[in-house]
């Protein structure tokens, strides 16, 4: 199946940048997999006319196809907005394809809330699914977690808790090759009777189950590895995410501060230029960037909005990772298994 | 009032290390703070037995005093458990001494929920006070930042996170002789109405306020500085306090990791010892240990159950400060002046 071709459909237009990143980012992609092709959806004639020429080259040789979309959707409309007006964007055409069976799968830059909503509302859910529900690979000590949700969904329930965890279980399992991923609940240990009502009975019905459920985890065991699934409500995860990233540019902040100081640690900055390096290529949020809309009868991922080509590379990886383990059937069925399970109970 | 002597309550026996590390702070503060005297609870034959010097000659002058509690809350014990049980273990002494007047602070590293449940019981919460909240001042790029709630309480309703609000401007605006703290509500910006429906309703409440409410913050703003206090619900305030440690020995691993890796490293290492240590003092998590239980009928600072002396003898400055500006008073005070605000509207 690995040897098949794929057709992934890019939202040319989305994110901060638009085609100026996602057209370098697809040349990229296209050169790493032979057997991937593109569909550029958006502004066909600025497309055209801005085509590098590795691109114009894999267009002749019919990797790549551009698909017009007059309208786009702005990074701060308002998802209903952009659900209800602009049917003729690059974000809602690159979805449909999936939806048509044109593309495996897509891949966008653009407004989070509208991608999602407009994802939900073209592709459904799958079965069983209440929520799509975001989710990331994030950076730890031993490799990397999977952290969802990220923002799509606030006051969960249990129920859904359970979901995501099912999902994540599964995308860890296919993209890492990990027959029983450690699953952790996100939580807090201050509390008499520890935690909220609906992580405490999520935590209930993953013990009940076949997935490897390891119990809670903490703020401080994320970044330890402890668990290769971390599983919170999204406004919780989002938060987690978002406060990490500022501790982390903080960090880096204070370090260019401090070799700045005065000439002899401007000296040891040079000297230490090779470990900084280092040490920012293995937090790059970059090679992390390509978070995927789980949940869906279909897979979407969402690439940063300030992504670069680089980072918009790695959520082109991350989607064809997805199509070639099947990714939203094999959550189908693996929840079917859970819930018949929990009957069988 | 601040040349005025301050009994302090130090509960000798909580915390993972007890009268080894509480000693030694204990003699610390008094060498910096002429007019502290402190009041050590705990196992008083054990106490003395082990007094240092310096804390021996403190007594014999009159400030230093033992108060005999022949029980210990254990670091893992029920809070309910305690409460009920442990009515002569020095956490309960300690609070019960500034319920009696006879110190005007108590600082304890015990058992989190412990403390809060016995100082809630004990000294019980201002007029208009709900749920007491923790909170802590944490590093940003400005500056620092006071945070709360970090896990007294979860589920807060929007009158709650308003509440905290409150005390925590009144707190920063005593300790850092700010006079309009500015205060934001932790947030995300993913979702089509943004954020939950408590954290909408409380921002309402703080705009017809004249606090200096600066609107919603996000996980990335809190180290910027943006705001001088964040507000939120403990569960999210615990995540990201945690989490943010988390991220923070993850880059101090990875650095150690990276300057390790080869004789060249090493030396890069060496020659940027000072720089490592600069930055490793800006951001020691030793220099912000004291979190203050707000809106109680008096000052109880939490110590990290963990620290060290210098970090201990933190708490006991931040209850000194606490002391000197009268925080439980001056929250009382502004809640009132709030309140009436508000039904004038």
């Amino acid at each position: 199946m690995s040897q098949a071709n794929v057709v992934i459909a890019l939202d040319a237009m989305g994110g901060d940048h638009g085609p100026d990143v996602v057209l370098p980012a697809a040349a990229h992609a296209l050169a790493r997999h032979p057997r991937l092709h593109l569909v550029l959806v958006g502004d066909e004639a600025r497309l055209a006319g801005r085509l590098p020429d590795r691109l114009s080259a894999a267009r002749e040789a019919g990797r790549v196809r551009l698909v017009h979309a007059p309208e786009v959707v702005g990074m701060d409309e308002a998802p209903s907005h952009a659900l209800r007006f602009k049917k003729q964007s690059s974000m809602r055409r690159a979805i449909d394809l999936v939806k048509a069976g044109e593309a495996a799968a897509c891949v966008s830059a653009g407004n989070t809330g509208a991608l999602m909503a407009t994802a939900r509302y073209v592709l459904k859910t799958l079965p069983g699914i209440d929520r799509p529900a975001i989710a990331t690979f994030i950076p730890t000590m031993r490799g990397h977690t999977l952290m969802l949700d990220l923002g799509a969904n606030i006051d969960s329930t249990a129920e859904h808790l359970f979901q995501f965890a099912v999902m994540g279980s599964v995308l860890v399992q296919a993209i890492d090759a990990n027959r029983a991923p450690r699953v952790g609940l996100l939580n807090i240990g201050e509390e008499e009777i520890k935690g909220n009502d609906q992580v405490k009975e999520a935590a209930r019905l993953l013990s009940d189950t076949s997935l490897n459920y390891i119990g809670f985890v903490e703020g401080d065991d994320i970044y330890q590895g402890t668990a290769d699934v971390v599983v919170c409500d999204g406004f919780v995860g989002n938060v987690a995410l978002k406060t990490s990233e500022g501790v982390a540019k903080m960090i880096a902040h204070f370090l260019r501060e401090e070799f700045q100081r005065n000439p002899f640690t401007r000296l040891a900055g040079l000297v230490a230029l090779p470990v900084i390096r280092a040490l920012r290529r293995r937090v790059d949020p970059r090679r992390y960037n390509g978070a995927s809309l789980l949940g869906l009868r279909g897979i979407v991922i969402k690439s940063h909005g300030g992504a670069d080509a680089l980072a918009y590379a790695h959520a082109i990886e991350e989607a064809l990772q997805e199509v070639d383990n099947d990714v939203p059937n094999l959550i189908d069925h693996r929840l079917e298994t859970l819930l018949t399970e929990r009957q069988a109970v």
